[in-house]
């Protein structure tokens, strides 16, 4: 017994240093400070939110102050900030007992991504070259906090088993690779993704994926009493979904042209994201005794119609292909979550705690090429000449491009964001593999205690973990030995 | 005992198929075809969201972008769109052990209708004869969500009682039944009812308290065990109370005239609503011992107000005849809740698990007659001759009705939403008795267990209800026995 | 011992009244009996929201209806109204057992509190003297919802120590108040305040916190059992946080000026907001063993970079002036939660359930001298000349104004906010003392079951906290005589 325990001990939380009090300040401290710096040497108001507005409207013959951006764009921007903030955060307190987590450290990256974020889009996108400044408005923040969701994506496939530092090393690196990524496709390849089916949710969960894989736990059954679900957690999680669902039009909207380009885009997503929900429920229904439904399932895969349609949804697609696109991903995410996730682990060693590979890699890497598709398909007896100018934005250099060539841009952008993805990922990975992040141990994992101060009162009243607790002292000795002779041989 | 038992068992489990597993998917995925394949052959954007608005724009001097109707309507379509979503899908979830249904089968619900409806309401109100094409565009997806609305007041009359095939036959007829309705109040008797006090609420109020009382279940006390609220299910239904309660000026106003008429609107409900609060306090307080307040009046009551100014809202009520019709109306429901649904169950044999009847049944139909005297009552005096015009949409056919004759149509218009409702509710009523729908056993009603899928180690992880299951058992045998002894006299 | 008891007693249930039966319904039958007539005496719609829109728009030559000042304002009003139901309620459900009052009470105070500040604002401020009607459009809406504010924000002090007559009395004051105090800065003062850090946060804080001196319990630790969060109460106050957090620029840029004023307050709120979070989780962290943060600390410090940027968002403070706001604030307001809070309890008699010292009132008052310096340090140079005329209103007899003076005279309001707060809060605390209003004893705060329909069935199914009552029998046992040690000491 000596011995084995001894050696189980290294699996175990005493030598596990999960001590974040002076690593999580410091980041917090010195990434804000120069966020301050940065900003201050770079970041000024663009001409609609200057008070200089006045003049600028007057010298361009604006006739009313509703033309500013902000009223086209202001609503939307608050529907994909609530995604981000409510949305996912909810989405991801579905585990027992690593609400908090899911909820506050969503919020801890995104509230630090989306300061970077600004500064990474503004100097690829808007940095003006005379006065070496960057100026914001409404659509800056709306892209802001689409560069953050590539993380946070990122974050659901590691969620419970990285320390909050570690969080916010991915969102650095994170929002760094997708103001890259973003950049070589939307600038450099010219192709269309509003929604971001390829640069936020392809590369999001194709980051999340890799840096999984690297950061492999083969002892994570360790920590299986705390995976999974109670009643009333599934029910926040349904807010998440619920504003994920409901949203989703703003979210593939927001940025997309004045007029008749935000009004169809809303519609497809609209339309790809209920049929999800019915192709959802019946893969879901026939998938387990009974015919009942997997609240998982519900969660997740109802919203890959939006995640499929982030590219394709500005396009002409026609309300029925929305519907088809949704029919198909919503089988498709929901197939990921019954054989796909937990083939990864197995065969794979991919840990994917809120199975990103189906709601997000897979039906955005779909998305890109639906898109594709549906940019060379575009004919001008469909789009109008000039409506085909301005949806596919064949303008200055990109003037004679033809949508057949932009189809296969398009596809080329999906590629690119798999590949900054997956290398990107790994590299991270590696990066975050260093003994120095306090992340839990493999007995520690999905587990709040670890990182957020819980009161003997506030157990004494839930009586049922606190009973659970000591039942695990039982079963931490079970394993400590079984894990022993599994280690023997 | 044997005798006994034998007969007590024909009231339970074993024998009662609740397998979903062939027909749920199956419904699933028919309807889903049907609606790729109709919405193939009739959907189409409308000149807003298509684009050629740009030479629509050029062709008709519209200024500016911003004069897209997406502008006008997309932040209350959102507002709607929660309503639907996160309103009426967490006000579902207050009981024990049905949050999962509440708030899953009205996603499903919803999701599928809403398809069905632009078809259903495209066909009867913008069907264009040349083209034999329905055009959509934000208008037509408010339209949608309100036409859901109807079929899922109905389902809060049968929450936990019904199978989730059972819930998507409610929806296919309702929609179905809400689209005809709407046609003869909206355009046969050229009412107006722009918040659907008598197309939504008092319709799927009477169609879901008429089925209801055909699917009427003598024993349904044997699942008295799971009817009702604990601690914090009754937190979850107040999101969808307050939701419900916040965006009512946008669900009013969603659809009525561009600039005052919105305005006005929005106004209008928000005063009516402010004013059911206080009153329905007031009585929830009288009525109780110590003057305690109920949960159930404060989730349902407080929102009378909204459901009143439906039809209403829009004509110039005045800000005090809102406050007024919300005082008369918190009280009106509060009653409900505390005499009718009680009397109702005993007396006319009907089971009303949200109590529609008294949150939009009564109220709807209050606000259709309100709606009939405020429209009687209208005087160019303080409509002004434009006014009156616009308003009431004095135009065409109808350019001499004078507002007494406005009125009297506005009264039909109610009386046409109630018999829809019932005569409607009773046939689906009948359709869902067929023995093939895998609806629940008396003693198996509001129990999530029955259509969801819950691990064991989910239910280990609650204590409470895993021990109050064990007492179940005792009481289900104390039941069987006290049951047939109900049975004998 | 029977002497002990006698006095002992004394301070418990049996004789502390708590029947509101009479009370409250008769408080809110009377007062919404006033605002009925009140509102028929006084109230009207605006030009734009009347029927006439139609003739006003033809005379001023407003060529569409997208210039009603409805499609300005209407999003960020409704994402105001959120905050104040939502936002303010979910927060104070953070409670164990005070969660139905923490979201009920709110949303009672804040239905109340509309109507009557649509009147007292009314009256202060667009009284029409020659039809001495008051006119309102969504603008009235914005403001009632932030007159609220002030009220709910006392309220969070008061939480669990009040009856809801109290509470409603603590709201028709409060409005009151804030109404004057509101004239008093912006009219007679001219200041700037459009997100209201000096005339609601500031205000409401000063005015929570000396009612709750004035009404300090020296036994309050008899509640202690109750004074406290468990898991699931703890996320239900997240869903609050949240949608503070994410809709505060709606809030601070609600009623600024069209296009650049709104544009500009929402960037800067968002991005004070920001560092916000990520200095609140650096001190939270640090202040704990092991790193570990405190919900507490994150459910409240992270939204003070909102309330310190309410008077300044508006002006030309520069991104990194937004972002050091927050970074500085977000500290001040953690180092509030651990020491400050404390202090006042212990030294100054004063008890503070949700902290409103640290979130409201300093972050309020710091904001007011933000804007201060602020308004004091702007240039032509910077604003523009037209701009800086728009920005500080320097129209009329305040045209010659100087941004100097103007800098004085926002502190001379922050001053006044706090003196109003203070002052009107002592004399509402010793109306609030007289023995009329069934406020529960000091052994029976922060608990529903005072104010609260529960039924047996209710507790049973939640067994935790019905063991925990049994033991709460022997533990009051326990405090009785601690306490008559105390006292006798």
């Amino acid at each position: 017994m000596g011995n084995c325990c001894d050696r189980a001990a290294s699996f175990f939380g005493p030598q596990k240093n999960t001590n974040v009090r002076v690593g999580l300040p410091a980041v917090c401290f010195v990434w804000q400070i120069a966020m301050v710096v940065l900003f201050g040497v770079f970041i000024r108001y663009d001409e609609e939110s200057d008070t200089h507005w006045v003049e600028f409207r007057r010298e361009n013959n604006i006739t009313s102050d509703i033309e500013n951006d902000f009223y086209f764009r202001y609503p939307s921007f608050q529907d994909v900030h609530v995604m981000i903030f409510v949305g996912f955060g909810f989405l991801m307190t579905f585990l027992k007992r690593y609400s908090y987590g899911g909820v506050g450290f969503n919020f801890l990256i995104a509230a630090f991504g989306l300061q970077w974020a600004l500064l990474m889009q503004g100097w690829f996108h808007s940095l003006n070259p005379e006065t070496g400044k960057i100026t914001i408005g409404v659509e800056s923040l709306i892209n802001a906090d689409f560069c953050c969701a590539g993380s946070l994506i990122a974050f659901g496939a590691l969620l419970g088993k990285v320390s909050p530092v570690q969080t916010l090393v991915v969102a650095l690196f994170g929002v760094t690779l997708f103001a890259v990524e973003e950049y070589i496709i939307l600038d450099l390849l010219h192709c269309r993704d509003a929604g971001g089916s390829m640069v936020i949710h392809c590369f999001g969960g194709y980051y999340g994926l890799a840096i999984s894989w690297v950061l492999y736990r083969p002892n994570l059954h360790l920590s299986k009493r705390f995976h999974g679900a109670v009643y009333h957690s599934d029910l926040f999680a349904m807010i998440g979904t619920l504003y994920l669902w409901m949203y989703w039009p703003s979210f593939n909207s927001a940025i997309t042209d004045h007029g008749d380009g935000q009004h169809r885009t809303a519609i497809n997503t609209y339309l790809a994201l209920a049929s999800s929900v019915l192709t959802t429920v019946a893969i879901s229904s026939m998938s387990k005794k009974g015919g009942k439904l997997d609240m998982v399932h519900i969660q997740n895969a109802t919203l890959a119609g939006g995640v499929a349609m982030g590219t394709a949804a500005e396009f002409m697609i026609q309300p029925y292909g929305a519907l088809i696109v949704g029919f198909c991903v919503g089988i498709i995410s929901t197939f990921g979550y019954l054989f796909v996730t937990p083939f990864l682990e197995k065969y794979l060693k991919l840990q994917d705690t809120c199975g990103v590979h189906n709601l997000h890699a897979v039906p955005g890497m779909l998305g890109g090429f639906i898109g594709a598709i549906t940019a060379a398909a575009a004919t001008e007896a469909v789009y109008g000449a000039e409506g085909l100018r301005n949806t596919f934005d064949f303008e200055g250099e990109f003037e004679n491009r033809t949508p057949g060539t932009q189809g296969g841009f398009q596809a080329a952008g999906t590629c690119v964001s798999i590949a900054f993805g997956l290398v990107g990922g790994v590299c991270v990975g590696f990066i975050l593999r260093f003994p120095i992040w306090a992340d839990p141990g493999d007995d520690n994992c999905f587990d709040d205690e670890v990182y957020w101060e819980m009161l003997p009162e506030f157990l004494e009243i839930v009586p049922p973990v606190l009973e659970y607790n000591n039942h695990m002292i039982h079963k931490h000795q079970e394993i400590s030995e079984s894990n022993f002779s599994v280690d023997q041989s």
